[in-house]
Formats: C-alpha cells, sequence, structure tokens
C-alpha cells in the first residue's frame, strides 16, 4: 500500500499532526507516513455514576478511556466493522498511557473518551493513536478547564509511542507494514517527556529476542519517541 | 453547532465534494455546512458465495450495498458505536438509492460496499450519504473498470438526495439540525439525471402535510439535487 | 400463495377488522386478502422512567410505540424468528404512524405498544399493520381511559394506510405479493382522516417514477386509504 | 384473566383444535380454556445439510423440532419478544414429545418445524403446544406425502400432554394460571397412544410429594390424555 | 472414556465428596466413577436489588441459584465455552432441586450462587451436580451463620440425585456414559432425605414407557439416592 | 485471600504442577501459592478447515491456541462467567507465547488448544498459565505422536512466564494479589529456555518506570523463569 522513498532504519516516517474539524472537544488528524488516525476526545456531558463516591454522591476523580477502530476503508481488503478481540487489546493499551499522562484526582467527576478511527492503516496504528489521542486529550482538558469543569491542570506530561521491531535480525524504528509482516520481533513502547517508561510491550511471535536486542529495541524507542513529542508540541502550540 | 450565515430558505449549504486517501477504490469527504461525511467505496477482493449461479457456479450479476455510522465525535454528545434501528434504516436507503444508479447485470462478480461515515452531523446526513456515495462509488467502478474486473460501463447515470421540509409552516431546502428539530415534516428524496424519483420519503412525526405542500417539497428537492449534480459532476471530473 | 379473483387495478383486497381475544389491551385480526395480521396494543403496567420528567418526577406525557414481527408460518419457506433490518425499518414507520394520530400530552404516563405479528403475508402486510394497529390503540386508549388512566380523549383521528405501486407501467392498489415483486416502484402512503399525509414512502429499486406517476400513486393512495377508513369505523364502533 | 366456571378438580377445561389459515404445511389453533396456542408446522424447502450422510451425500432420516414463544400480547403484562431460558427448556420438551410420535427413518430428507406461538397463555401453555403440534405436524406430514415427499406413513401414533398437579394438598388435572400459582407441585406427562409415558416432568419448587401423590398424579394425566386424544383424532378425521 | 469394573445394574460407580480450596465459601469436587464436578458456593457479597422489598427497603428473603458448565477438556472432543440450551436447561433444574432443600424465608438478603463446573463427564453430571452441590451449599450456609449474616438454620434437610433408565428393557441405576447413549429411556430423580420427590424427570425419546417400568425406576431412584445421601453425611461431618 | 508465609522479594511461591485427570490429551493443575490455574490441550478431532491448503486440499501447518477463563469460584467476590476484555487479551499472549514453544510446519493438520481455567485466583494467573500449558501442551503433543498424528517433535523447547513489579519503589518477583494492587509497575515476561525473550509486557498505570528499573525487573523475571523451567522439567519427566 505505502510507496514511502527509502528510509533509514531509524528514521521516523513523516509524520504530521493536524487538528480536524469534528464536534468532540479535541479532534486531530496524525499522519505517520500511510497510517492515518483521527482521534477526537469527548467530554462526557454528565458525570458518569460510577465516578460518584457511593457516601456523598460527589465526584472523587475523574477518568479516561479509549476507544480504537479500523475504519472499513482503512485496509485494501475492506474491514468488516464491529469490536473484534485484537481491537480489544489495542484499546485498552491506549487508555493505559493516556491515564498515566493526566493526574485523575485533578479533574473530578469528568470522563473523557479518546476515540481513535484508523483512516488509512500501514502499520503502527495503536502507536500513533497514542501519539495522537494525547494532543486530542489536551485539547479537550483545555476546553474542559475553559469551561469551568476542570479547576487545575491535570496533565502531567505528555505521553507518545513507537514501534520497533526486529526484521531479518536488524533493528527498525517505526516499522510500516511491510516490515511489519516480516518482522521477528514487535515492540510497542510508550514512555513520558522524562524519558521513563509507561508501557512496553515485545512479541516475538515468529521468532525470539535477546537482552542485547531488547536494549537496542528501547535505545531506538527512546530516541523516536522524543521526535514524536516535537511533533506533539508543534501540534498543541 | 452550525454557525452558517442566515441562507435563504431554498439555498443550499456550502457543498464541497472531495477525494480523501483511504485504501478504498473510491474514497470522498461530502462536506455540505457542517455536515461531513467520509464516503469510501471497496471492492470485494472474492466473489461473494450468493453471486454465483448455484447451478454453474457463474456469477451473473453484481451488487451495491451501503453501511452508514455515526462516528463518535460528530455529535457534541459522543455518539456510541454500534448498530442502531436509525443507522439500520439509513443505510438500507442509501444501498437502495445507490442500486438504481447502475446496472447490476453489467458487473457481474462484482461487490461494491459503500460505507458512508458521519465525522460531523448537522442535519441532512442520510441525504449526504447519497450524494456523496455515488461519487466514491464511481470511483470504485472506474477502478474495476481498469483493473478489468467490469467490461462495459454499469453506470446509468448519476443519482444524488437532498432533504427538504415544513418549519413553521414553510417550506425549508437542505434542513440542519437546528431547522431538523423544529420540523414539522421532513422529507428526503432521491432523484436521477433525468428528474425522475427512486426514492420519495416524507414523514410527519410532529404534523402531518397536505397535497399541495407536498407537491411544494418536491419542487424544491427537484431545484437542491439539481445544484448537488453539479458538485458531483465537478468531483468526478 | 394468493388465489385472488381478478381485481380491477384500484379495487382493494376484502378487508375485515375484527377484534381478537388476547390478554392485551386492544387486540384485532386484520385481514386484507391473504394478508393477515394480529394486532395488540398493551399498556405498560408501570410508568416508564424515561416518561418521567426528572425535576418533578411526574410524568409529563405519553408514548406509543409499535413492534413488527413475521410469525414463521406466515410465508410458505418458513420465516425464522428474531429481528432483521427490514422489520426494524417496518416497525420504526408504523410507530411513527401511529404516534401522529394522538396527543401525547394528554395521555401523561401512559405507554402503549402496538403489536404487529403478521399471521399470513401476501404483500401490504405493514399497510395493513398501521390500518389494524389503529383500530388496537383506539380499543387501548378506551380502556385506558375506562380505568382512569387517561382523562380526556387523546386521539386526535384515524390513521390509515396503503401501498400502491407501478406494475408493467401502470399504477395499482393495494399489491399483494405477486404483484409486489414484479413493481417497478412500491409506494406506501400513510394518511389521516382530512386527507393528509403523515407518511410518504416511495421506492423505485427496480425503476424510478417520473411527477406524473407520482401524483397519480397519490391519488390511488388517497381513494384506498378513505375506503379503509370505513373499515375501521365499522371495527370500532 | 380467566373467568372459568368452577370446574371439577379432574375436569379438563373445554379444548378445541381448530384448522387456522397461515402458509404453513399444518396449522392449527388449539385452545384449552383460556390458553390458545397457534401450532404450524412448516417443512424445510431444502434438505438441511446435516441429514445427508457426508459419504453417501443422500439423506438418511428426517428431523422434527419445536419452537415455543409467547407472544407479547398473551400475557396482561406484555411479554418482552426474545428468546429465554423458560422457553428454551420447553421448546426442547416439544421436539423430544413430537420425534417420539413419528419414525424418522420413514422421511429421509424432510425436517419440520413445529412452531408454539401462545396467544393467550392462562396455564399449561407447554401441554397444550404439544397436543396441538401433534395435530400440525399430522397435517405436515399429510402434505409432504401427497407431495411425494415422504413415501410410507412414519407417524407411529398420536401424542398428547396435559398438566397435573398438588394444590393445598389435593390432585388437580389441567391447571390454569390461578391454580398453577398456588401448586405445590405441578407436573407435565406426555403420553402416546398405548398408555405408555414420553415424558413425565414432576416439580416440587415449593413442596415435595410422596410416592402415593406421584401415583395419583400419573392416574389423574392419564385419564386427561385420552380425552384430549379424542379432540385430536376429532381435528384429524 | 471410562474402565469401570463391570458393574450390578443397581450398583452406583464409586463415589467421592471431596472438599476442593477455591475462594468460595463452599467448595468440593465430587467424583461418581469418571464423572468429575467441580461444586462452588459463592455469597453474593451485596445484597441483590430484587431481594428487597419496594416499600421497606429491607430483604425479605434469601435466594439460591445454579449454574452448570462443561469445561473444555470435560470431553474428548473438546466442549466448546458458552451457554447453550441444554446447559440452561439443566441449571434451572439444579436451582430447583436446592432450593427445595432451604427455608428462604429464614436467609433474608442472602443470595448463593452453586457452580457446578463439570470437569470429566461420563454421564450423570446433572444428578452429580445436585448431589456435590448440596454439599457445597452447606458449607457455605454454615460460613454465613458463622460470619453472622444467617441467624438460624435454613437448612431443611439433604437432596440429592441420581439417574436411572431403561437399556435394552432392562432397568439401570447410575448410568454412565455408553449406558446413557443406548438407553431407551432416561429418568433424572432428585429426592429428599424422606423419600420425597423433588423432581421427576424421565424422557423416553428412544422408546417409551410402560407404568410398571416408572415404577421400576423410581424404586431404583429411591434406593440409589439412599446411599448417595450417606456420602453426603460424610463430606460434611 | 493468601496468607503466604513472609517471602523474599525475589523468592518465587511455592509451585507445583501435577497432572489431573480430564478428557484431554494433556492436563496438569499448576499451583503457585494460591494461584491454581486447571490447564488442558485438546486436539482437534477433525483438522480444522482453515489449516488447509486451498489448492491441494492438504493441511500445510499445524496450530496452537488458548483460552484463559477465571472460573466463578476463584475469586471471594464470585468471578461472573463469560468473556471479558481482560481475558480476551491474557489468552491473545498465552496463544502467542505457546505457538513459540513448537514449529508449525513440524505438526501439519493438528490443532491444539490450551485452556486455562483458573480456579485460585491471587496474582499471576496469566503467567502460571503460561507455564502449567506448555505442560499440557507437551502432554498433548506426546499423545498426538504416539497416536501417529504427528511425526517429529514439533517442541522447540519449553516456554515459561513470570510476573515481576515494582512495589514502593522495589523491585519483586511473582506478585500474588496483595502485592499486584499495589505495584507502580507490573511486568509479565515470557522466556525459552535459551534465555531469549518472547514476551515482554509492562506497565505502569500507577506509575512510570526507568531504564534501570527496568533492566532490574528483567534481570529478576529471568532468575525466576529459570527456577520455573526446573518445575516444568520435573512435571514432564
Amino acid at each position: 500500500m505505502s510507496k514511502a522513498k527509502p528510509r533509514k532504519r531509524h528514521q521516523l516516517r513523516p509524520t504530521t499532526i493536524e487538528p480536524h474539524r469534528t464536534a468532540a472537544a479535541g479532534s486531530v488528524i496524525i499522519r505517520q507516513g500511510d497510517t492515518h488516525v483521527l482521534c477526537t476526545a469527548s467530554i462526557a456531558s454528565e458525570v458518569p455514576r460510577w465516578l460518584l463516591d457511593p457516601q456523598t454522591g460527589e465526584p472523587k476523580r475523574g477518568w479516561v478511556t479509549a476507544e480504537y477502530n479500523m475504519m472499513p476503508g482503512s485496509t485494501p481488503d475492506r474491514k468488516r466493522r464491529g469490536p473484534d478481540s485484537r481491537g480489544t487489546e489495542i484499546q485498552r493499551l491506549i487508555g493505559r498511557v493516556l491515564r498515566a499522562a493526566v493526574d485523575l484526582d485533578k479533574m473530578p467527576g469528568v470522563a473523557i473518551t479518546c476515540d481513535c478511527d484508523v483512516m488509512l492503516a500501514d502499520g503502527g496504528t495503536r502507536t500513533a493513536s497514542i501519539t495522537g489521542a494525547f494532543v486530542a486529550l489536551s485539547q479537550a482538558i483545555a476546553a474542559a478547564r475553559k469551561a469551568g469543569l476542570i479547576k487545575g491542570n491535570p496533565i502531567k506530561g505528555p505521553v507518545a509511542a513507537v514501534s520497533v521491531g526486529v526484521v531479518d535480525g536488524q533493528i527498525y524504528t517505526d516499522l510500516d507494514y511491510p516490515l511489519d509482516v516480516r518482522a521477528e520481533v514487535d515492540m510497542n513502547v510508550a514512555m513520558n517527556h522524562q524519558g521513563q517508561f509507561i508501557e512496553v510491550q515485545g512479541t516475538g511471535e515468529q521468532g525470539v529476542f535477546s537482552r542485547e536486542q531488547l536494549d537496542e529495541l528501547l535505545d531506538a524507542a527512546t530516541k523516536g519517541i522524543r521526535q514524536l513529542m516535537k511533533v506533539q508540541r508543534k501540534a498543541l502550540s
């Protein structure tokens, strides 16, 4: 699907995060090569019941969750609608990483859902979703602060994610689909702005990986994420 | 949601149909005021079994179907994912109208699914879906002809649709959401390029309509559709 | 399936609406040729929560809804049980038309469900359902008034529906199944007693229709509905 | 619901089995007091795949199955549509008893579904369903023989069922709903024409029953079933 | 599957009921030949809403329910997970019998779920489930009394169940799978300690049974259950 | 739930893997402290269709998959039956790791399902499932070789898994539930016998982790897995 120019092994695909008009409080399209994801962040108009303290009836904290969806036209073979087990696993990952970016105690009663709808899929959709959704989430939180729903600033700092992997024995950063299908090892890494890990998910279904490779993979991911955070900052400024 | 400038009663909202990059054979975004719909048309990679003649095993005709979906960020109150009865009804309508645009006998064994994903909803999403999906369908059929999947030209001519209605006793064309909620009568009309009707769906849940009003509504729809077909032609040229 | 005697093009099939014993507050079988529908109207024994004003806890208005179902024995090829998209669309139509017959503000807290179970299907099941369900609804409202659940008379007037269509280029009223499968255009029309339209649903999947044909179709429907209302009146007297 | 005249303890409610027009091969309404069930028997138009011998591709035997459904208007509180665990259990029972009435080897490749739709429920719906469905099944088998689908006569003899129970320490036959809710013990018995048992299902959720009571219950059931078989014979002659 | 030594026709398979460590309040494994069932009884940590009196908000009675499940490894052909109609019917039976063992009025607000997970299936799983689940239920009630959730003793006495059947015209007790598949008649009987019946479910899908056979079957069941109650007593002492 | 004696931070809980009688080809219970999992491995009795080469109709390779389930009695608050998103994610992980242990090309046409049913849950159920399921899988493969279904030895070597985590800033191995709920970082690691990684899943929902901590976590996991492989070897010898 992708006609990307020859990239160096650790060169990210060209990445942009641009605002996209929807009715949600936060809304961007992240394009990382031929992977395009619409990320929207919607604030619930009512306080969800389960955020309320059963004793006082007052909300004690907020919540951030995510949904991930491949749109029908995102793949050459039309993707059938509806939840599947892969999507379920991915949206749990996205939700966990986004929650690591915010202090939920500082946004009592505010529930934000980040929807990641993949418009074009060329590998790395889950990591692009994280990187883009953080921006949409930040926009939504800014809107909630403006509207007086949130008092302080619950954002602890940016989070972003990248995929790295081993293909033909070599380490690559930001795998597109052709690389991904050939990869012996596939690893998704999410980090914060202080270079700390939030999630490390390395899988070797078609191979295994040594401690040395793991170290190299983490080095590559760390560098890639640092660059992605620049794109995020630009989008948020 | 919409801050459209004061429109005249029979003035269409500003409408554009632009190609949008996805992996589908046909793909556009139609924007009609603040109603934005991503319309993609995907060609099935295998001949669906039910298109085969049980005797000969050969495909006798083709098929065109549609799916309609409101994306979570399309409404200020986040739209929950998943099928609902309104969507089911709408996608059956879209499918019927699109099939009226093609000669299914001229595309044996080719099944095309038109997906209409509403990115921003401000009224008239079903009619915008039809108008946009016809363009995506045309692109997909052109691609199928290029690939040799279809020999002749199965397209009989363009189809487009518009909503008209009665608000405060007056006839309006192309209702946005604020008009729609106030409308006594709501009518969706789909026509072909010869000014013939494919679908007329008039509903008076909050009112009823006389034969005279029906005539006026159809006049307004006919004019509106003629203009929308110009936008389609421009998009396809 | 049908052995109807040769009918004239605008002659209704023989139609009767007779009471049928069930446990519901209203209950009739409408027979329109070989289309037989059991229509029952059940009053909810508790006020549904969503009819209550969240502030006062008092019900502000009532509700009327419909369910449509083809029974397994209604077709020569046994109809499998369970909801399908066609049925969903039909029951939404029936509900809208029935609600146009009543002033929901005059029946606060009363929710009535009209069930239309097709016992024998020979075309025109949705319009027969509307015509029959109005009678069952009227019976249920009369029972609710007697029981003191409703004070005044919420019924604005009768509603009925008929199908009309174009077969071999000619206009027909009240299509049975053999006509329906050959029809180029199929239109369902629901009207009130003042000759005003509630719903007009014209579909030309196998053809299109001109403005002239549309006019003729509406004329035929208007006449057919007038006759059906006589049958309704007889059933209710 | 029921205003039955005072019955003797072992007197059956007035029972009729009458043909009812549907599109199914067999179709009756059984009325046992205020319990009314529409029983239809539909012959599958294609040989179900699982009835075929995987080696030869030829059908070896036939099949009879049942579905049980309470219609929405069958109870004063509207019965919601859709399968439930009680209905599942009942339709398994009906199917087993009906299969005991036929020699499945004598109807190779023929699959018959008996649908029991309760139109009015006043106790004993599952036993009335069995008694009525046998008649519909017989009609369908006669039709299949006439059509040449079945060669010999697969019917071994009639089957019928009745409920018996213990209420206030006394044995009753053919319990209506008011008796049923007060019953300590509830027993459903299905027999063939030779007085042999096909199913005995005795339940003492609100009580237990002694061997003596069990004997009395079976005596009562045997007598009741003999009378029901007279009604069946009359319906089939 | 089973290599049981030749048993006499009315000899029970070797039966043991042993405690098994889980987190539930009651937990045993019953082994009856090669039928092994894990029975656990869990006390709901909150009072279920439907046990509360709508007026006072106080619980009036308790509840006991059951779930039955075949584990994937219980059969040589792996059993697929998920509910099926056979399991639904069985768990309703188990629940009814267990409720006959307790006075629900004496355990207000306490809801106990008895889970019967078949680890190895060689016939008679439903009756073994009943016999084992009574022991787990007794353990759970003892725990609830100790914890002060229940004041008096709600247990009326033991309940147990056994299968009996007719194979090649002869009566057998405690059918294993090889006998079960050959059985003309299959009967499950549940009794209390006073020799009274709680449930009698006799089915003759591949045959019918006379009154004499029914009497013999009940005699055999009565004897079998008496022995099973000894095993229960031992397990509870 | 657990009253484990004070463990050192990197001391595994007492772990045993014992055969357990079921009808599956492989079957063990792994007990790791108070986490007990029944692992069974079932060989499909028919070659699944999707393992066949569409051209030749011959199977080209085999398949190993896993299902994970918490039994109702595994937790003090009864676990409701049925799939959930957490379980879906876990069984995908187990399946991937087990497939890394075998050469699927060496077992053409053989499909094995490994079921992991948690009988008692005290943290680390997914890693215990992996460690135990490998033993059950090995038993099943041995059985398949004995039965001639598999020619060579598809097992590449053992795989096992352990959880490690950061609690109060300190690294722990094999977290039980009380540790798990307090953990800032939770990591599951699966390795092969050569000390290579198959899966590394580190999550910091309640915290983040530095590169140094990640290194320590991996060291701890490596040591723990080596010990677990000794338990596996003993179980398989």
